[in-house]
């Protein structure tokens, strides 16, 4: 309980100075954590059902992109089962009142051993948060572009 | 003075309300279109020089991202004199207190005339702007990929 009041008392006192306060990316950097850590454990599909707000925009490379988290797990049906999707966060930004920002991150895509032609890829990704009535962060748009390779010679 | 005052008083009253308040959306909205409208009159290394905050995050698909406006200005002296990069913002969501948020929107990039092997590209984009202690907007993050031919069949 006194441990309660004493967070309570900080968040406070940070919101007064809200845009000296790192707390809100510290959250969005570690939402994004466990939004990668779920993909790993249980899919990319229910993983980015589990992290998208209710109305994301979605950004997909060589797609048109969409809206809404309804269509967002339709889409991630397609998903392959034996691809793997790892990504990890590497800075963050905050709105001046900590409700809302982004981090961006470096993820390789590696898909399924059976898919003939295919190979890893690496990129980058912005996700953009924003932190719901709740008090739990959604991502409410996503993108991301190709890296080249990490092993070509320039 | 009387509409100042009034449109003051509008910002005050939309303060309490702010996530009800469809200002700061439209002036990110705007400001992508001055943006944009700059870009085509006065070339794009100068717009985005004029539009980039000072600790901007690039991510240019198919390099490594990079930071800072200065570096930013460094990378597009190379953009080509004759080629045209034009776009449009479609959305934009804000943050609780307005002074954060982004835009989304399409664009197309026409190489120079004398490019061999280059084609027009299609693509999306999303901005991310924050407002700065003067009021101006300026993006903090830049980030596109492709779309689909608009002539392809699928």
């Amino acid at each position: 309980m006194i441990k309660k009041t004493l967070v309570a008392g900080f968040a406070v006192l940070s919101a007064v100075n809200a845009s000296a306060w790192a707390g809100p990316v510290e959250e969005m950097m570690e939402t994004d954590r466990a939004f990668a850590a779920m993909a790993a454990r249980d899919g990319v599909p229910a993983a980015f059902a589990a992290y998208a707000a209710e109305d994301v925009r979605m950004f997909p490379g060589g797609s048109q992109p969409y809206a809404g988290r309804d269509t967002l797990i339709e889409r991630y049906a397609d998903f392959p089962n034996d691809a793997r999707l790892e990504w990890d966060p590497v800075e963050g930004m905050a709105s001046p009142d900590g409700d809302f920002g982004f981090t961006w991150g470096r993820y390789v895509y590696t898909p399924p051993a059976n898919a003939e032609g295919a190979s890893v890829g690496h990129g980058k990704y912005v996700s953009i948060w924003r932190r719901e009535d709740n008090g739990d962060w959604k991502f409410v748009a996503d993108i991301g572009n190709s890296n080249p390779d990490p092993d070509a010679e320039d």
